[in-house]
């Protein structure tokens, strides 16, 4: 939640005359992102308002990596999947290097969608959240891109050595004998031969607007990467199926989440099989992250990191043997 | 720059429906305002889409402040000055009490302006903006609220006398005598006499809202009070006619920006002949305020206190005898 980089409304004004979406009527910075500078833009264009959200890259996106991101979001809308397009400037570009006091930092505009984030979601909402990501799994079936997921096991691995069983206790007495435990059993057990291909792999609902019932935009693609569809499903599980805190765990939101992904893409009898295990993964992969972040994060940082624990206890939560059977609940499929 | 109250779509569209402006569609935190949290909201209604900000009231506005302030735009707005008028709720208030974790707090749905801020002005535009302080200093005439004026000479006083000598001279070994000098000499000179009403005694660029060289909205009137109406133009002046830095006096701006202002409200020969005095204690005002800040905000707050130097150069400007005639300029009238 910032706005890193500083813009003069003339400075705008001239960012926003590189595309071709009318004259600047408004600009405001927005509270939304962690590492990106975000501005909710409105241009007038042939007597029509037209919205846009302009995101300044701050260093933690490699600009390389922008093509993958802009032109998956293009692919997906164009095959009618809930997500912004990306406008491209009058010379085709989907992102522009804009010079700063800091260097040059790279830009693009992109679509604004309507819809508010919900942070206490009905299972009507977490179906139609599962219908969407079956959705773009499929729409991105003949997009050329890929890369490499950089927040998988190898990721975890580090991180979670990084913080140093003392780190890890001082966060919890019990948690390096848990993570421990995991790390060995998910490295034995990872599996490899899943359907996959284009994944959003942090579909939290701060990433989803809604209206009512119906999903009006994923967004947030920074972690978008090739990696096992079942996988996605167990983030967006955990991400959804809890209260924040990780606790209360919800099992109509679990079965309606389930039910919705699976309505428009059935998942194989083995990626099902697959699914506690992975759920597992996903719960220790934001683990991993928080408990570097709140460990790393200096005390005058800007940004508050969150609460490593509240995926401890999801972790705990799919590894509890008494849950065994979660996701094995009869499916329509 | 920041949204400190943590609002759930849920508990916004709660909010909203207090007011009968339709349905809620989007709501983004934006990252304006020092001491409140606002988020700008669209609705639709009747298939039309409207905008709006909202605003939640953080400890540094009284709540029983805020009637004088709302009811200001209302009436400002209602005579077709370039203010955005307040949506009241269902039940006809200004301003509600929102429960948070916090404790009570107060927010207020606020008409959305089209415009930008700018950071260079023109002439042009600094005429323009002379032109909505007079008309906002006419049309306030009937409004029947009063407000004293909360930052003026005492309080700028007490604040220079709570940073001490040594903290001022901390900031600048000649800022203890400069502001020794100053405060002396306006204790014994401010005038009483001139005419007074309501001013906005903030008007900043950052609080224009601007297409081209037309305001479109002057916005945060939460400075607003009963006062001398030159001494907002020196204010206003002050804000306009430098670089950010306090250097760079403009005089293509302060003659445009004064003319602007005569054309609407002509300036008494007193108030003219009183301009230079005043602007001093502008200039004052906004040192003792940022001298202040920035001795007293600890090095871990979210807010980067601003330059109090920026404010003792322009003090320095209009104190130097040679610039005595920087307001006696032929003016048309």
């Amino acid at each position: 939640m910032a706005v890193y980089t500083r813009l003069g409304a003339e400075e705008m004004a001239g960012i926003i005359a590189a595309f071709d979406v009318g004259t600047l009527i408004s600009a405001k910075g927005i509270a939304e992102g962690v590492s990106n500078s975000n501005w909710l833009i409105e241009t007038e264009q042939d007597g029509t308002g037209r919205r846009f959200i302009l995101t300044i890259y701050e260093s933690r996106t490699e600009v390389a990596e922008l093509p993958f991101f802009l032109d998956l979001l293009d692919h997906l809308a164009a095959r009618g999947a809930p997500v912004p397009r990306t406008m491209h400037d009058t010379t085709g570009a989907s992102h522009r290097l804009h010079r700063t006091a800091e260097g040059d930092k790279a830009l693009a505009l992109i679509e604004f969608l309507p819809g508010v984030s919900v942070s206490e979601p009905t299972p009507g909402q977490a179906e139609a959240v599962g219908g969407a990501l079956a959705q773009i799994h499929l729409a991105a079936a003949d997009f050329p891109g890929t890369r490499a997921n950089t927040m998988a096991l190898p990721a975890w691995q580090q991180l979670l050595k990084d913080c140093g069983r003392e780190g890890l206790e001082s966060l919890h007495p019990d948690l390096g004998t848990l993570v421990e435990r995991e790390l060995a059993q998910l490295a034995q057990s990872w599996p490899t031969d899943l359907p996959r291909g284009v994944i959003h792999a942090d579909l939290f609902p701060d990433n989803v607007l809604m209206l009512g019932e119906k999903v009006t935009g994923l967004i947030d693609f920074y972690f978008a990467c090739t990696d096992l569809f079942a996988y996605d499903v167990a983030v967006t599980h955990a991400a959804w199926c809890f209260g924040a805190d990780g606790s209360r765990f919800d099992p109509a939101l679990s079965e309606a989440l389930l039910r919705g992904y699976m309505a428009v893409r059935p998942m194989s009898e083995s990626e099902r099989r697959a699914l506690p295990l992975l759920a597992r993964g996903a719960a220790l992969r934001f683990l991993a992250t928080r408990a570097y972040d709140w460990l790393n994060t200096p005390a005058d940082a800007l940004v508050t990191p969150k609460d490593p624990m509240a995926f401890a206890r999801r972790l705990q939560f799919y590894a509890d043997p008494a849950n065994a059977d979660l996701f094995a609940q009869k499916m329509p499929v």
